[in-house]
């Protein structure tokens, strides 16, 4: 059996091993609701939240103590196309600068007790920073508007390292991971993904990214839809999307979320190259679409078209398209809120408030809840 | 001078001394923000809230530390047309819930770190509960269908109850607050509100509150439509409608907003009641409507409609609608993360990040940014 094969058969056994929410444990969670302080349903998409935090943790009480974010990072050949505003040395700056403790993820995480993570995948440069986790598949992709972005061995050791991701944190005591990255040029690489996994036109999944003004839009544009008749992805091939067209950091990212999906830790979806990993991840194995935390609404283009196609749609709307991890860190605290929420209300009977279904004992309709 | 006129004129004095944002610190804070180590803009709408931060407080640097959410609490007469889906009683029930620590607002404060503190402004039983601030203006409003809910003068007792509640906040050290509200028939007032001040057509400001059923739905649109046509409401003058159509809880909000206004520090406004006071303060003083800051969007069909009114997009889109005050303190977590990432992220030059304009200094054109 080749290498590649034996990466195939280890991402196969995870994904054999995924299993829907437990059904019992959300009826549970529902029951508990309707018995809270509060008139039946008024917590809307957050009962929602706490139902399907259940169903992942198959906990009556999903708690959430030990929060983390893992934010991948790496480098993108198809740089060299001119399709970002910034080069790709602010990859390795950021991440020092994530080590350092600078930016907006680390504030963000502080402020919500979340740690952060950060995981070289594949930086130009070998980062070798203190506090910086590697496993650094290759140095970078290829420029996938040209050759493949990786092969595809080097796309499942990426995937694999984004399960042991998953595993670690599980390890470690950690109760919610959330999706976070770093890699100049990865819109578009996401972009690719999207397009390829989906079927949409390119124009509709290639924005501006960190700042690009309309010429430069377009050229990205052009650099996409090259890439995509250059490689002509299979779609129902996500790893061979992954390898072509994708990039290290995107594949680790798939890995992640498999990997919580795997061992039932909810995980928290951030903005766009965030959710083309959950993409890729959903097409490998249609399970994890019921999984899926969203959290933000990205204001980079193919966001909102992406969150549609997974039938997701986002908690907050801060119109921010920082990515790291921003977006769902900041979801975390509804996380959290559901969480508490469930566990920490009083019912009417504890707190001796009147209930309106006890009002209504006796009558004939119960009435249509909003 | 008869007592209505010194209340009237208490109440101008306080408004009188509201002026605009802080534009100075508004240009420091959004010099700030571009200096810091991410793309330009890419924090979207927290950036904007950092800087209406900065316009209120006039400070650099607008730090939330201490926050609280007040709870404004009081019955409606109007319940006798049954207009709500629970008992008048449940208003004293969920008020000694607060103190118990056992509603939602309660669970959602000591996540977040936002004390609660609960305002009797007119339960119909007296509350006297340990931990509840007595400021009781009547014993709930009079049935607002057949008569005036309060006097004008009542009105204006409330009001100015709302505004020493901001103060009081602002004199124990409190940096930001929000608005909550307990008050079983308080969507119907709210509404009958909304409509006089708006303009808008009955069917569309009125709700099914806490899970009225269609019929029920149809008898409180008549009452609020019956409610309107019988006081004839003056649109110019938000004191008459507050009086003859609102409530206590709703006219003390009202205060709250404009008390905090008035001390400059930020109000998170929650969901269809606290936006409706918000309405009504705007309408007080139109310099009000710039100091704002929504929190989320209600599922109470009317409160998208006056988001929209009041030119303002909410943060969180949760589906919640259960007042107290609980999309508010939600918000307070973005209103937290906006004031620290202004103060603690690194800047391109503390990082040494290679900065996109750095990057482009000589070439002709800039760019035009998302």
């Amino acid at each position: 059996m080749s290498e590649q094969e034996k990466l195939e058969q280890e991402l196969q056994a995870v994904i054999k091993g995924i299993s829907p929410l437990d059904e019992k444990a959300m009826e549970k969670a529902r029951k508990r609701m309707d018995l809270l302080t509060k008139p039946q349903g008024s917590l809307g998409r957050m009962e929602d939240l706490a139902v399907q935090l259940a169903g992942i943790t198959g906990d009556f009480f999903p708690v959430s103590t030990k929060k983390r974010v893992v934010v991948m990072a790496s480098d993108h050949g198809v740089t060299e196309e001119g399709i970002s505003a910034y080069p790709s040395e602010v990859t390795a700056q950021m991440v020092a600068n994530f080590t350092g403790g600078g930016a907006a993820i680390n504030v963000l995480g502080r402020q919500g007790e979340v740690e952060v993570v950060v995981v070289d995948v594949g930086v130009k440069v070998d980062t070798s920073l203190p506090g910086v986790k590697r496993v650094r598949v290759r140095a970078g992709t290829d420029n996938l508007r040209r050759r493949p972005a990786m092969s595809r061995s080097e796309a499942l050791q990426a995937v694999l390292a984004g399960i042991d991701c998953a595993g670690e944190a599980v390890e470690a005591g950690v109760k919610v991971l959330a999706t976070g990255e770093m890699g100049i040029g990865n819109t578009t690489a996401s972009s690719a993904v999207m397009a390829a996994l989906s079927g949409y036109e390119t124009s509709l999944v290639v924005g501006r990214g960190t700042g690009l003004d309309d010429e430069k839009l377009l050229h990205k544009q052009e650099v996409v839809s090259g890439a995509l008749e250059f490689h002509r992805p299979d779609p129902a091939d996500p790893l061979g999307v992954l390898s072509l067209v994708g990039g290290l950091e995107i594949a680790a990212l798939t890995g992640l979320i498999i990997g919580s999906v795997r061992r039932r830790i909810p995980v928290v979806v951030d903005g766009f190259i965030s959710s083309t990993a959950a993409l890729a991840a959903v097409k490998l194995c249609p399970l994890v679409k019921q999984y899926l935390i969203p959290s933000h609404l990205s204001a980079e283009s193919g966001h909102a078209l992406l969150m549609d196609y997974l039938d997701l749609k986002p908690y907050i709307y801060m119109g921010m398209r920082l990515g790291e991890g921003t977006g769902a860190v900041l979801a975390m605290h509804l996380v959290e809120a559901a969480a508490r929420l469930t566990q920490e209300m009083a019912t009417f009977e504890d707190a001796n408030v009147s209930n309106k279904e006890a009002k209504k004992a006796g009558s004939e309709t119960k009435g249509e809840e909003q």
